[in-house]
C-alpha cells in the first residue's frame, strides 16, 4: 500500500490541539499507511502525543509554530501577515508536495484565500468552492456548494460551481450525468435574483451538465437531485439552519418521550434505536467540507468539531488524496470547458 | 363581540377552493363573530358550500370572478393585467374597508406587488416584508423575516425589516425590547456581504432597537433571539430547508422504528407520543406568513397548505385584525423613526 501524508493545521477550530491531535492519533491507528505532519504549537501538542504507541508516533512529524490565524482575521490580513501560522505552513506542505492534503478547522475565509494563493486554482476555475455531502430521504447523498467560501457570487461563479459539483459527484460516486440544480426561491423560470437566473440560462445551454433547473430549499433532502448549487452566503446559512432544526427536533423528541412513567419506560427500551437514527443525522457524521477547484486537496472541518467529527474530516482528506481528486476534476473539467468554448 | 370580516382569495394555492372553502367553513364554525367574503369562481365554490349550515352560510358573501393570478405570472404582469383576479378583488375589499384582512395562498410576488400598490406601505416603510413565527427549543417563538417578498434587499431594507419585526414582536407578544439579530455567515463583524454589514452598522446606532448582532443559521431555533432578519432570498430558502430537514428526520425515525419485531411493537405503543411531538413541528402548524409594513392586513398561506394549515392562516389574519396590527406597528414605528431622524 502506498503511504499517504496529510498536513494538519493543529491549531484551527474551537478546541485546537485538544481535538485535532487525538483525532490524528485515531486516524493513524486505523490506517497504517497514513502519515501525518502536525503543524502547531509544540508546547500544547507534545503532552497530547506523550502516550501514543511507537508504531503511531513514528508516522508523525511535527512542525512547530506559535502563530495562528484568528477567527476574526480578515482573509487579506491573514494572507499578508500570518506567514508562519499553522494554517499557512500546513498548506505550504501541500504546495511543496510534502503532503497530499491539508485539514483545517480554522477561519474559512482565510483558509480559502491562502489556499487560492498557495495552491492556485485549476485551469478554468476562478474561485474554489466549499462543498459537502448531506444525507437524503433516499439514502444517497446530495452535494451542496458553495458553503461559505464565496459570500458574493456572480452567475459565472455559480456556473463553475455547478460544473465542479457535477464532476465531483461523477468522480467520487461514479454517477453518470448527475442531476444538477440551482437553489432558488421557486422553481419557475422567473424566480430569483439576477445571478441565479443568468446561471440557469448558461447551464441550460451546457449539454455536458445534466441541469434540471431550479429547486427550493425543501428539495435538498429529498434525494431527487445529486448536486445543488448556491452562493456561499445562502449555502452557509442553509447548512447551519439544517443543524439548528435537527437539534430542535431531537430536543422536542426527548422532551416528548420523557413525560409520564409508561412513555418514559417504553422510551428507554427503544432509546438505542432512536439514538442510532439521530446519530445518523448528526452533522458531525458529515463533517469535512472540501475546498474544490484547487490544484491540491484542502478539507475544512467544522470549527466546533469534536474528536469523532474531526476524524471524519481527516478520513475525507485521505480518501480524496487516494482518489487523486484534483486530477480527476481537472480532466473532466477540461473536457467540459473545451466543449463549451468550441 | 364586534364582527370581523375577512376577504379570502379562494383560488390561490395549489388546491384552490377544495382547500380554501372548507377551511373558511371551519373558521366560521369556530368563531361566530367572523364573516368571510369568498372571492373566486362560483362554479367551483358553490358545490363546496352546499352542505354548510344556515348559521354559517349567512356569514358568507361571495364575489364571483373567473380570473386568477397564475403561479408563474411576473408580479408586474399580474399587477397590470389581472385586474379582476380573485387575489386583486380580495385585496380591494381590504383597501375599500369592506374587509379588515385578506388571506391568499397564491403567487407571493404578485401578492406583494398588488398589496403594495393597493394598500400602500406605512409611512417610513419602503417595502413590506413577509414574516412568520417559528418554533424554538425554549418554546417561545422566533420571528423570521423577510421570507421571500423581497429577493434583493439593500441595507436600508434590512434595517426597516428589523424595526418592523421588533415592533411586531412587541405588539403581539407584549415582549419588551425583543432581541433582534441579522442572519449571517458568522458572528464576527467582518463576516457577510455589504448589505448585512451596513445594516448591522445602522442597527448598532439605533437605541430603540435591541440589536444583538449577527447570528448564524443554527441560532434560529435556539430561542436565544426574538427576531431574525435576512433578505427574502435567504429567508425563503432557510424556511424551505427547515421543512426539508424536518421531513428527512421524520422519515429516518419512521424507518428506524420500523425494523425488528420488538422495536416495532414498542414503537407502536409510543407512536401517539412521537406523533404529538412531530405534529408540533409540522410546518403546517406555523402556516400563515404576514405581509407587514402595509396599511392593511395580508396573510400569505403556503401554496400547498391543506385544510388544517389554511385554517391557521385564516385564524392568524383574524387575530391580527382583532389587534389592529397595522395601527400598532405604525405607532411604534413613528416613534422609532422620529427618534432616529432627530
Amino acid at each position: 500500500m502506498t503511504s499517504l501524508t496529510l498536513a494538519l493545521d493543529a491549531m484551527g477550530g474551537d478546541y485546537g490541539p485538544l481535538v485535532t491531535v487525538p483525532a490524528a492519533l485515531q486516524a493513524l491507528k486505523s490506517n497504517s499507511s497514513l502519515h501525518i505532519i502536525i503543524v502547531g504549537n509544540q508546547v500544547e501538542i507534545d503532552p497530547l502525543l506523550h502516550d501514543a504507541e511507537p508504531s503511531i508516533k513514528h508516522r508523525i512529524q511535527q512542525i512547530h509554530t506559535t502563530e495562528v490565524v484568528n477567527m476574526d482575521d480578515r482573509p487579506v490580513h491573514a494572507l499578508r501577515t500570518r506567514k508562519n501560522s499553522s494554517m499557512r505552513l500546513a498548506l505550504e506542505l501541500v504546495r511543496d508536495g510534502k503532503a497530499c492534503a491539508c485539514i483545517s478547522g480554522g477561519n474559512t475565509g482565510a483558509l480559502m484565500a491562502m489556499s487560492k494563493v498557495l495552491l492556485k486554482t485549476l485551469p478554468g476555475v476562478d474561485r474554489p468552492a466549499l462543498v459537502t455531502c448531506l444525507p437524503t430521504v433516499t439514502g444517497k447523498p446530495v452535494y451542496l456548494l458553495d458553503l461559505g467560501a464565496n459570500v458574493v457570487c456572480d452567475s459565472e461563479a455559480l456556473f463553475q460551481f455547478a460544473v465542479m459539483g457535477s464532476v465531483l459527484c461523477e468522480a467520487i460516486h461514479k454517477k453518470q450525468r448527475p442531476k444538477v440544480a440551482l437553489l432558488n426561491v421557486g422553481i419557475e423560470e422567473i424566480k430569483g435574483n439576477d445571478q441565479v437566473q443568468q446561471a440557469g440560462q448558461i447551464l441550460q445551454h451546457t449539454d455536458q451538465i445534466n441541469y434540471i433547473g431550479f429547486v427550493e430549499g425543501d428539495e435538498i433532502y429529498t434525494g431527487n437531485v445529486d448536486v445543488i448549487v448556491c452562493d456561499g452566503f445562502v449555502g452557509n446559512i442553509t447548512l447551519k439552519t439544517s443543524e439548528g432544526i435537527a437539534k430542535l427536533l431531537v430536543h422536542q423528541l426527548k422532551c416528548g418521550l420523557n413525560s409520564g412513567f409508561f412513555v418514559r419506560f417504553l422510551s428507554k427500551l427503544i432509546a438505542p434505536r432512536i439514538q442510532a437514527v439521530l446519530s445518523k443525522m448528526n452533522p458531525d457524521h458529515y463533517n469535512g467540507a472540501s475546498l474544490i477547484g484547487l490544484r491540491g486537496i484542502v478539507v475544512k472541518s467544522h470549527g466546533n468539531a469534536d474528536e469523532a467529527a474531526y476524524l471524519q474530516a481527516i478520513n475525507l482528506a485521505a480518501t480524496e488524496a487516494k482518489r487523486r481528486l484534483p486530477e480527476m476534476i481537472n480532466d473532466r473539467l477540461e473536457s467540459i470547458l473545451l466543449d463549451i468554448n468550441s
